[in-house]
């Protein structure tokens, strides 16, 4: 599908489709989504810019298929088999946080890309989907929680998912950018920190959404 | 002091470096930061891109100037005499929010401009505090709040204003960014929808802040 819709049929290159987003990947790493040009693609690839063009209609839909890999790659992020380990929906909630804080943190380049470049002119209704991935993610956490009484403070699953992911995104966003914890050279101590006041945000929630506040 | 340090002094074009910085501003309005070039600042304010290199040394200290700008913009958005008309350490609390909120809801360029771009290479001393100003407010009110005993679950005041800053960045972030609802042209019920989640935030925190959680 990268590249490729039902109304607009590319021809099949899976290699070329391939080799340009993960190069796009590596430039948004190296210097940001700003840093992206066609013709630096092509030349990194070795293929003309026109060959790129001819799969990706322009660079907003080559920053698009970029993005719908970075989202795989954070849904990759999630340990599945710990998580399915996990009874508690606090601790699961804890847990996704986690994933989350984490990878954005060690990719902050792609996480830029996915959260805070402007939104793509025409993702599909699927990529939509799943680029909301860890916004429903939360959201099933807190209807499992609400729905067998175990976090009865939560009366709108969807509220409070959007909460917890706009928090967490400002955590990892003002880590990336250096604003929370310094510049880049410091990253590893940056990630460790920014995972501690997620950790520190579940702690102040978790009396609420237990319905154990006054 | 617009443009100049100690160590390098420009010529005194007030004016040049004021329309050059608002015409920056209304740039990262229209288009996002990523679209500000030294060339376009100089032909809309009808002096050389030469010009404007004399007075700002790179694109880069012409932007770190606008943020300057941005950074005071926000904090007269602050309704200093109903802030102070107020004692309740929550509802002073939740006053800076909405200012907050609103204010990056209303100017989206700007805010993405302060705080995603990345780290300007050499802030002042000045320039970095100034910039801290949303968090330094926030940490005042924790800590006025912590030492009379009516937010005694507060034990950080700084720990505690870096969590409630960042989760007020991650609403105002996934708003202007198009994210958490929608783009553009809903702007304006965006940035209700924007602030009735900070008041949210602010509702589940108040039990934790106030020591009420069991």
């Amino acid at each position: 599908m990268e590249g490729g819709t039902a109304l607009s049929p590319r021809p099949a290159n899976p290699e070329l489709a391939r080799r340009a987003v993960e190069t796009v990947a590596a430039i948004v790493e190296e210097r940001g989504p700003g840093a992206v040009t066609v013709v630096e693609v092509a030349k990194r690839v070795g293929y003309t810019a026109a060959a790129i063009y001819r799969y990706f209609d322009s660079r907003d839909v080559l920053l698009d298929r970029t993005i719908d890999y970075g989202v795989k790659r954070l849904a990759d992020a999630i340990d599945v088999e710990a998580l399915a380990a996990e009874t508690d929906p606090v601790r699961r909630l804890r847990m996704l946080a986690h994933f989350y804080v984490s990878w954005g943190a060690a990719n902050p380049g792609m996480y830029r890309l996915i959260f805070e470049h402007p939104v793509p002119v025409r993702p599909t209704e699927e990529t939509r989907k799943k680029r909301q991935g860890a916004l429903r993610n939360l959201e099933a956490e807190f209807r499992r929680g609400s729905d067998d009484g175990r976090l009865r403070g939560v009366e709108s699953p969807p509220a409070e998912a959007m909460l917890l992911w706009s928090s967490l995104h400002g955590i990892v966003s003002l880590t990336v950018s250096g604003r929370l914890f310094g510049p880049q050279p410091k990253r590893g101590m940056a990630a460790q920190r920014a995972g501690e006041l997620a950790e520190a945000l579940i702690d102040h929630l978790e009396p609420y959404w237990k319905g154990e506040t006054s």
